[in-house]
């Protein structure tokens, strides 16, 4: 650690991804003597938790998204770049960007996860996941889209399959999205339509596991299913996607072989690493994990590089428990507060021991009124977990910017039951509407607009 | 009329576009015992005198656009369709869709206008124009990202280029957007850029004529100019642009020729009628004015077909006053609600003395407190001008869709000087920041996304 407590002040801490983890990390050491810099390819916060409500279009990303220099526009010590970092020289304290280089005394990498297709990524074109704005909104449009199609189809079985809606994975953003898009299509759009009854909608959600909200205890991912249920939704568990194909997904539940029509197939089943953590553990010789997650020392350093950290999603951190820690905004952000208070102990020759996770519990979605809470010492689902999921979401998006009044606006529409951001934008991509043309290919994030 | 007269009830009224006259024709209509098609390329109506602030990062699209379902959802008569129309055959009364045909008895075509680039549509991609939502969050990618760019930028020449922004066009959107970028340059991001100082943007408004916005009266032009120049922006009237290159702006003022080199360039400048128009003009022989808009009868209908009118910024109806009527809302929703009401009276064999528009006055918002009002018998500006002009688009927001919360939250975003949306998305459309080619060339709309 000579090499840190021996670089002349102000020492300079790089944070790379400005998403939960790096942005805590950056706000705790905004009081503190160092310089920091922040790095990300976007020059916004993200509030994940909320995305799905883009892609159903309750919301609109600038109520979900918060500029990152407005966040950290007090911290004097703090300059935000925007930009991509490709690789990294840990031998030099070097970063490789896309337009340059930077140079570091601490580095704290936070570039979190992207979708993760199982070696299928032709598949992310057929069923786009999750990660980004551009994902949700390309959802949206795909979402919306069907119904407008629908309304416009004679022939019964390609409207079946217009109305046809698959989400791929049983976890909290499948069963958010499944969730929604019951609201959508039984009570939102009810009375929209003059040629079909969107009450004619199917909307499966598979999980391949026994049971949703695997993370969950098995009474509470039982009250989710029924809750899913009874809003509509055909929930499959124990069944895979052995295929995805123009319009067409395989299943196999056991030994059944089964396919099912569907124009609209959502993903979110899978993660993996972004891929800093390739080049983390071809730089520093780092493991990963089968989901390129980087394995990190107890207090989330990179073995053998004591001023390399990595945080949030992208750190595999199996020093707590039987399980590595879950990818939620909650351990990113202690992650980041940990590491940052970290490195300022270190500036005065201590340290801190090794990072620990403090599980307040954890909440899923369900729908309207619907969610299940897990406070380990207590467990409940329905209305009060509703409304505890309600209250801990806006605490928390309120926390960043003053987004209160969107989440008023919010309860508005809910109350109202408007979905006031139902717009199909961005036809352009379809390459349908007009005359732009476009080749897609996988971007890093998997950010596939077709 | 007597194909009108004797069609069996119930008569079908085609309306083509969901803007301010195609949507208050079908409001009109709603409590009619007509049936009534709307269809629109877009799924959502969109509040075009706020698109600026969503190419400002201070409203979402979300937050001026609503589902044209939804708006009309409680009227049973009316169908909303999604689709494009793509040419017209009076003779059949029958609409040809891109993806079928549409059968009318009585046909309003309310498609509006599009860019003009006088002759030079290559410089579409160089100088976007404001129309759609792609539009805007064009703009603001363009706005927005010329910031991060100059954050990074070390050579001070491509600095103020960087830093430097030409809006071509000094009406009401031009004057708007100019203003919109002194409240960011030199408020919004004062405090957020470590590296650069952003009360360095230099922020040009171009006008050809002697004067900016022209339709006002002189008085209030120069209290336009007073304005806009005090908020930091440079006012050149008498000005023409002759090129634009890449971040190269050509200017002639008088004899001199200039060029300005500019990373951002807006387009305010011209609009022209849609392609409807000239469908319209090949299949009825109706005229059209030099910017291909349809010289509409004191009726609005298209010259010898009474089951055909246009209205909006498409018509040009230039049976009151020296000028045809200008192509702002209130005309577009006179008109609709006019032709609604003439179709009702002739199936009551009746009919209606000629359209007649009553001008209320006008405003313009320049920025932060001050727009100018001319309600002819009485002009000011200032902060009371400011006030009507949010007041009459509160009002009107709010009328179709309960978006007040929307304007409450834009309203607490103004005090607490936050541009919440200011988003960088779409960088695919970019082709640089990911893997995604496009090859653009001119849509109907002109709508060009690089």
């Amino acid at each position: 650690m000579s090499d840190i407590l021996n670089t002349q002040s102000p020492h300079h801490v790089v944070i790379v991804g400005g998403g939960f983890g790096g942005l805590y990390a950056a706000k705790t050491l905004g009081r503190s003597s160092v310089k920091v810099t922040l790095i990300d390819k976007r020059n916004f916060h993200l509030f994940q938790p909320l995305l799905y409500q883009v892609a159903t279009g309750s919301l609109s990303p600038g109520d979900i998204a918060s500029p990152l220099r407005s966040v950290l526009r007090d911290n004097k010590n703090t300059q935000v770049l925007m930009g991509e970092v490709v690789d990294l020289n840990p031998n030099e304290n070097k970063l490789v960007l896309n337009n340059g280089e930077l140079n570091y005394d601490t580095l704290i990498v936070a570039t979190g996860v992207s979708h993760h297709y199982f070696g299928n990524d032709q598949w992310a074109t057929l069923a786009p996941g999750l990660k980004t704005v551009e994902d949700a909104l390309e959802m949206r449009r795909r979402i919306f889209s069907a119904f407008e199609a629908a309304e416009k189809e004679t022939d019964p079985e390609k409207r079946q399959a217009l109305l046809t809606f698959v989400v791929v994975g049983g976890g909290p953003t499948g069963v958010e999205l499944a969730g929604a898009l019951a609201e959508i299509a039984y009570r939102i759009l009810k009375e929209e339509f003059r040629s079909i009854d969107t009450s004619e909608t199917q909307i499966l959600l598979l999980e391949g596991m026994d049971r949703i909200l695997p993370p969950f205890p098995p009474e509470l991912s039982a009250e989710a299913q029924k809750g899913l249920e009874h809003l509509g939704v055909t929930v499959r568990t124990k069944t895979l996607v052995t295929n995805i194909d123009n319009q067409v997904v395989t299943l196999k539940s056991g030994e059944e072989i089964e396919q099912i029509s569907a124009q609209t197939i959502l993903w979110a089943a899978g993660v993996k690493g972004s891929k800093m953590g390739e080049a983390i553990a071809r730089t520093t010789g780092a493991q990963l994990d089968r989901v390129g997650r980087v394995m990190v020392e107890p207090n989330l350093t990179v073995p053998n590089h004591p001023n390399i950290f990595v945080i949030g999603d992208l750190a595999n951190f199996s020093h707590q428990g039987d399980q590595p820690l879950p990818g939620v905004a909650p351990v990113a952000q202690q992650q980041g507060i940990y590491v940052a208070k970290l490195i300022q102990k270190r500036l005065k020759a201590q340290t801190l021991p090794p990072f620990h996770y403090i599980d307040y519990g954890s909440l899923a979605v369900i729908g309207r009124n619907q969610a299940v809470v897990n406070l380990n010492y207590l467990k409940f689902s329905g209305l009060f977990a509703w409304l505890a999921w309600v209250f801990v979401h806006v605490f928390f998006l309120i926390e960043f910017d003053n987004k209160l009044l969107v989440m008023i606006q919010w309860a508005w529409s809910y109350f109202t039951n408007q979905g006031g951001a139902r717009l199909i934008t961005n036809e352009g991509l379809s390459g349908k509407n007009n005359n732009i043309e476009i080749s897609t290919s996988m971007g890093d994030k998997n950010t596939v607009q077709v």
